[in-house]
């Protein structure tokens, strides 16, 4: 058991249940979670013996949450840029995931990516790729929460051979780590032209029968909508909708080729988009229209992709790219104000994930996954609203401290744990080796 | 006299005369000048009493050129988010600056935006603001290099009183700083609605006579348009082109809402736009078609715009969005691929403000404004392209050094100056006093 501390920074924005921000208040953390929310003075009274961290200038908020990524990708960030779509994937990212995924590539990747997302102040992410339990084993190192995908297909790959074999593989991964609060699962069908229908049949069947949401790519590009029009007949959204894969579970993945009828039933089914603005603009695969998703009233959660095709694990960047382009892209500088681009950071991509019992909201009882970031920098003056400031002007260099689950995993901008941090300075020499392995393909 | 340095990178990218990366190279300063640029062992040979510099793991690139910015209005950050554009405008910045605008609040909020900008590497701002004499002050504290505007608009201000009192006091400054080789100036209309036919004719007999770029806002939002064809019964550009005002020496500022005749216009005359896509998307103005710009040869600059319609003054990042949004709104992936960014960033800039026999690139006899970035970071591991990573994955927090003019003015990311250091400090305290100073307007 750790001891109790008090964090008292010069502002508190909890996300809920008030939004806004708090001054001159402090939060206890006892045992991993939040224990008070209240003035600093009466914290103090009510548990003399805690630790004080005092945090003049720096507002503290939930930790962000990656609505979606590939971690492992990270190995392959920057290997295929300035391409057209289907040059990356059939030239590049298909044949060197195909030669190099193993275990210890996704390890080595996620290791990677963990630690980036971590420093800018993400404490959980919801990542989708093969052999998720090196994944989860990357995630721990570090002390992050993470959600792993009980990824589908019916393509053979060095981790599964078949839709049966992946789902196998992924339950008996989710069988192992029952009991540990720091994993959780979703189910995650590709996307719906790599599914076949009694696949995503059975996987609505298990999202059902074992309470876990359904994360897939859906509508990424135009291609994908013309595609299963002559396949099937339907757009993928309806066809998935008959397949009993559209409800409060799902968490639509780009989804950028949405007509009104689409939203109207993402909205109806109460889904979540998971929105990736850079992966979406980089892949010019288009600009999802989120300041309608917003007034549809559909949740909206805010995913990084994977490094192949964002190059760069930074919330806070995704964010701010998130809201000006719904602003610029819809004619309304209003929509998705700071506040609610916060929520969408934090307490909308924990509600995807059925988290938002545990996390996504400074609120007592809730587990104490928290960040801090600095405001007191010549180029965050002035502050009129810290909230704003840390939408539009910060970045993830400002940030300063996480916690997660209570643990004080980043320290004045640096991993707070010795081992993690060996274990990064190992990585990243074992990082020129598959950069290496990576050139030799590409060459021969 | 300082001594001569031998600044040994692990990449280059000179950007001129040719493209790409050099390894095994580094570049030699003598008297603020590049004297060499060749392999390490060949350039100390030559001078082997030059101090060397090792920067293993560091890219060297030109430092980066801001084409737009109102550097001032730093003071104004965060003071008017998630607003309409008209709201945005009337009820707060105009409204604040009418109250607030004087030298010293010019000073102050552009020694906070030169501050800013030189951290994140840049090495040279294009300013469009009231005073800028005391904008040249606070550029020449931090050793910026800067080029100012001449302010024009028929609206009196605290600065000046009509159009020709504007034109006089600017005409006047750039006398006094003749000679001065850090200091330019550009003619700056405020834009085609602020200024009458004549002015804009004098403006550009000025500009002919005395060899001075034209820096105005333009074609900003759609309603300019209509409005202009109502008023005048043709588009802006239209209306500048016959006043003599859409020649080389223009650079046309956000031009969002430019149809395929506006940009056969500016294509034919040899003109530069320069590109703000934070501050566009962020006031709901739009998203300028960057990607037809390239493919007709218009030469495009990126500029960030001031801090009250973008909060961040960092060219990376603009950068960054800039390169996304070009492929995500064009559908072409390929389109303004990593190495045309950086030539955007430095060399096109410089050109479109007369300065490219100056600097904008690494090349023996230019001037020695160069910028290193740290790759080594595991957030920028594996690196298999240098320029690409500094386009897609690097941010400012990866700016380690930064020399203007050969003088080392940011060293391990921090103000190499002590003087320069201690007016921050300072200068952060007095952010304080316009903060309540402008809460105050706000509230009464």
């Amino acid at each position: 058991m750790t001891p109790a501390i008090i964090i008292a920074p010069q502002w508190i924005a909890p996300v809920a249940p008030q939004t806004g921000v708090l001054s001159g208040h402090a939060v206890l953390i006892e045992d991993g979670a939040i224990a008070g929310l209240a003035p600093l003075d009466e914290l103090r009274e009510r548990r003399p013996d805690a630790l004080l961290t005092p945090l003049p200038g720096q507002l503290l908020v939930p930790g962000f949450v990656n609505l979606h990524t590939h971690a492992a990708m990270a190995l392959l960030r920057g290997v295929a840029d300035d391409l057209p779509l289907n040059d990356w994937l059939h030239d590049r990212i298909w044949p060197l995931e195909t030669r190099l995924v193993s275990p210890a590539f996704v390890r080595d990747g996620a290791m990677l990516a963990a630690c980036e997302m971590l420093l800018g102040g993400t404490t959980c992410f919801n990542d989708m790729y093969f052999f998720p339990d090196a994944a989860i084993e990357a995630a721990s190192l570090f002390g992050m929460r993470s959600v792993h995908g009980i990824i589908v297909t019916e393509f053979a790959s060095a981790y599964a051979s078949d839709a049966g074999d992946y789902l196998r593989k992924g339950l008996e991964l989710r069988d192992r780590h029952r009991g540990d609060p720091m994993v959780g699962f979703c189910l995650a069908p590709h996307a719906p032209y790599t599914t076949h229908d009694d696949t995503l049949k059975r996987v609505a069947v298990l999202a059902r029968e074992l309470g876990l949401p359904i994360h897939i790519h859906v509508h990424e590009t135009a291609a994908e909508i013309t595609d299963s029009l002559s396949r099937h007949g339907k757009r993928p959204l309806e066809r998935l909708a008959e397949l009993g894969i559209v409800g409060p579970e799902l968490i639509a993945v780009h989804a950028v080729h949405v007509d009104e009828t689409d939203l109207q039933r993402l909205a109806a089914a109460g889904a979540t988009v998971a929105h990736c603005p850079h992966s979406n603009l980089k892949l010019a695969s288009g600009i999802a229209p989120v300041a309608r998703m917003l007034e549809l009233g559909i949740r909206v959660g805010i995913g990084s992709d994977g490094s192949a095709s964002n190059n760069r694990l930074d919330l806070l960047q995704e964010a701010r790219t998130a809201t000006l382009l719904a602003k610029g892209a819809s004619g309304k500088a209003a929509a998705w104000p700071a506040e609610a681009v916060l929520r969408a950071l934090t307490l909308d991509a924990a509600a995807a994930l059925g988290l938002d019992d545990r996390i996504g909201s400074i609120e007592p009882g809730k587990r104490a996954d928290l960040v801090a970031i600095d405001l007191s920098a010549a180029e965050l003056s002035p502050v009129f609203d810290p909230v704003s400031q840390l939408i539009y002007a910060a970045g993830r260099e400002h940030v300063q401290h996480v916690w997660i689950d209570g643990r004080h995993v980043v320290r004045k901008r640096q991993l707070a744990d010795e081992a993690a941090n060996a274990a990064v300075s190992e990585l990243v020499g074992r990082t020129a080796l598959w950069h290496n392995r990576t050139g030799e393909i590409l060459s021969g």
